[in-house]
């Protein structure tokens, strides 16, 4: 049976699984893929190019998707979030921040408005400032996040706390396993990330989704180093996930000491990414990585973990 | 509709739920209370004391209960596992060490083997020596662990490398959502923890019971501090999950200073255990925490656990 949750309800869609808008993956032919398959594809906003996010619009076509922007750099440009409502995006999703300069106008253009915690605390601020979805993202999510709560404890947690609000899982949510385990927490659905980076339609280098399918779970660390050499002021308690290569080898834990030689060790940095050479260049993954052994078509992606948390719900109690 | 698993089925018992053998609160009553309630107790073997373990034994009267070693301690006594099996244990718990000198003689005995691991590697070694079942351990979890994957992340993992042999999810599962969640992610069943410490049976500190129903999951942090007050040589690269008290706010991350000051350090903390006072001595709990409300009979907990996770499951997959 198809799964139907308050989510899919809300806008109307297939199956409860949401593209997590990861700045410079979540291109709008990902996001129109995802939308296309039955989810809800959100564009990744990153730092803010505003002819780029335009432009990602462009390439959804008619495909119902949204956007997601990094709060505290939002802030720094905000008519880029007045440009984006003027798309008319499904949802706007805010990640890492304080919202209150931008719920209201964002719910007044008609939008859902999707905010990502890491802590209960966020998810009740969030909510009592008009945040219709609250995203519970544990600390396996790849990419930026925080050190703390890990989804399975963090979930039910923010069910509880939220009330009637509309809960999504991210973090380590890579297959049907994970879909329907989410939504035993409580959950309405899922943001999926890593998974869907590792799709064909994905933006990134080749080399960056290589290495998804090779690397393990056990191989991601949190690391506040390429935020350090990309030269991106993020707050020190949210840090990216990201596979262990030998950047992060030499240079986790040694922060103040990349600082200090930042003037050359970025331009290393530089000459390595435009290589598409994956051992300094960042590859952002989550701990579900296990699981991510091909890059596959969006669509593959979001209809076998659905069929397959389909089958494991149907299957009740008896599961041997 | 009652779940059934390879686990409910391999010990006959009517609940996938297994008591994690915490040092120090999973004592005789506690096991044999768990098994009574239809799922199966584990005596927790701590440190070693052999009158104390074949005590619990005895308080265990004629319910069928296991018991658990930290591994690295038992290979300094290795007699207290003859001890242990000459009481006829549906099962020996190994955590944290090297299996290889006991698992022969374990397994000889008729006692089924389960292995607790942190790792994709961890848990095929463990097979490979003989475990009949593995526990695929998350950070989140109370008491010792290691800092690396969660159990969202780990579990379906952790399925997927050891092929037919059972696993259960170790790590904030507190109540039939957590539950029903790691059968989703491909577990036979689930070892629980905090959620037991806060039981009527469990032995330990009345205060610390009452810790656990007041602290938020958000309180909890991975430490070595507990472990050099209490003397105790766990390799470095397993730590201690625990409520955060004053004294973490003091030691962690002064762990050299701890280690100079110790004469007067451990006295004062001896003190604060002899009065009972939780703001120093420790109470090891999981992130799960925010689920722990109140102190319960273990066989309210057992039953709360597996109803909960019943209906979850039988309701298949309309989740609004």
């Amino acid at each position: 049976m198809t799964i139907s949750t308050p989510l899919t309800e809300m806008f109307g869609i297939d199956h409860p699984i949401v593209l997590a808008p990861m700045g410079g993956v979540s291109g709008g032919a990902l996001a129109a893929a995802v939308s296309a398959a039955g989810g809800l594809g959100l564009i990744g906003g990153g730092y803010g190019d505003q002819d780029w996010v335009a432009e990602q619009f462009d390439l959804a076509g008619n495909q119902r998707t949204g956007v997601g922007f990094i709060t505290w750099s939002l802030a720094e440009q905000p008519e880029l979030l007045d440009e984006a409502l003027a798309k008319e995006p499904a949802a706007v999703m805010l990640s890492f921040g304080d919202i209150t300069p931008f719920a209201g106008k964002i719910k007044a253009a008609g939008a859902t408005l999707i905010c990502q915690e890491q802590t209960l605390e966020g998810a009740r601020r969030a909510v009592a400032e008009g945040a219709d979805i609250i995203v519970a993202q544990g600390t396996e999510a790849g990419g930026h996040g925080s050190s703390g709560r890990t989804t399975l404890s963090l979930v039910p947690a923010v069910v509880d706390a939220v009330g009637n609000t509309p809960v999504l899982a991210a973090g380590a949510i890579s297959d049907g396993r994970g879909l329907a385990a989410a939504l035993m927490l409580g959950a309405a659905g899922v943001l999926v990330g890593t998974r869907f980076f590792a799709s064909q339609e994905a933006l990134g280098m080749d080399a960056a989704k290589k290495r998804l399918t090779e690397a393990a779970g056990d191989e991601t660390l949190r690391t506040r180093i390429f935020d350090i050499v990309h030269d991106l002021p993020w707050p020190e308690h949210f840090t990216g996930r990201a596979i262990a290569n030998q950047f992060t080898e030499v240079w986790h834990g040694r922060e103040a000491g990349l600082e200090a030689a930042l003037d050359i060790e970025r331009r290393h940095y530089q000459m390595a990414v435009a290589d598409m050479n994956t051992d300094a260049a960042v590859v952002f993954a989550g701990e579900g990585l296990d699981l991510v052994e091909t890059v596959l078509p969006a669509s593959v992606i979001v209809e076998s973990m659905a069929r397959e948390a389909e089958k494991l719900l149907d299957k009740g109690a008896r599961r041997n």
